[in-house]
């Protein structure tokens, strides 16, 4: 006999199943939602089965949207001669954070990867290039992750579109803003030396 | 506008109710239900309806059942005459890990805490009192938290059953096995020597 009943403990292996989330954390979470009352549990239900039919994907930048096209690229203010392309819809939020970009935006879903089988046709480079085909588009900026993949993608993607005229860019390396120099790792260190600008 | 949809932001904000789960961590599972499969999501949600209409009170114990006895109280093997006093469902499954045990449960839905307004007569110490009607029942473990609330409510109810012949006995304090006497706090480290055994 296991200690839990068979409907707690489906639901301790669905939150379980989450990146991060330990048996432990599944057991307080499955015990919060047997708190809950029972509206309160239908509302969450209905939040992730909502969640999951009515967001798609944005038919011209493949960031998430809840209608045929997203938010920004519906938007009549954002400059549309700019595209930052990032690898995950959550580098999407984090750049809208900063409130400094006023472009818009093309969601590769992934990186190029060959040790996890993912190659350029696996991530959404070809949606990209159809964007590029009128000329309204003046430059992109490569906001993939600086990670090996994150790095390779960019690489790829700026060869492919330098042939057409088009200006590829990618975000400064550098030490993070209130980090302590004496533990950043040399590689971000020396970036941040060749990057130097005048002040 | 917000960076997010509103589908995906109420999914968020529904787990970050979740005692412990902080804004980040609401954002990475909402994500990974939509990373999910139609079926997935549907499961998912299905989880949490049904632990939450399935999973009642057992009659006698209180503890979580699927039916109108939790299997403790159904099983035949265990031993009727002694009742292990819980705070919580968890502290039962927690206990149920030692296979030490093979006495019954009462689970008290909390502990008495003047300070959240909680008196006996929030918690279940009158289900508790009317188990021992008839004879059967020879000693109550009282199992609380060692808190200064789990303790309270120990105090409380063996003042309550002593009158009516029932030994009532607490489960031992003394330092954890496997951990360093050096950070022991003084508390834990005099209750073990007041406890000490013969070897």
């Amino acid at each position: 006999m296991g200690y839990n009943l068979a409907p707690l403990q489906n639901l301790i292996d669905h939150f379980e199943r989450m990146q991060g989330v330990g048996h432990k954390t599944a057991q307080r979470m499955a015990f919060y939602v047997l708190g809950l009352s029972d509206a309160e549990a239908q509302d969450f239900a209905k939040a992730i089965t909502d969640a999951h039919t009515k967001i798609k994907q944005c038919k011209v930048c493949c960031n998430l949207a809840d209608d045929e096209l997203c938010p920004i690229c519906k938007s009549n203010v954002r400059d549309k001669s700019v595209i930052c392309v990032v690898e995950d819809p959550r580098d999407v939020a984090a750049i809208e954070r900063t409130h400094e970009y006023n472009g818009v935006y093309h969601v590769l879903h992934g990186a190029i990867s060959p040790m996890d089988n993912i190659g350029p046709d696996q991530i959404r480079i070809k949606e990209l290039v159809a964007r590029l085909g009128d000329d309204t588009v003046e430059e992109v900026i490569m906001a993939t992750n600086p990670t090996v993949e994150g790095e390779a993608t960019a690489m790829y993607i700026s060869r492919l579109l330098k042939p057409m005229g088009i200006t590829v860019s990618r975000l400064a390396y550098g030490v993070p803003v209130g980090a302590d120099l004496e533990y950043a790792d040399e590689v971000t260190l020396s970036r941040a030396l060749e990057g130097r600008s005048l002040i």
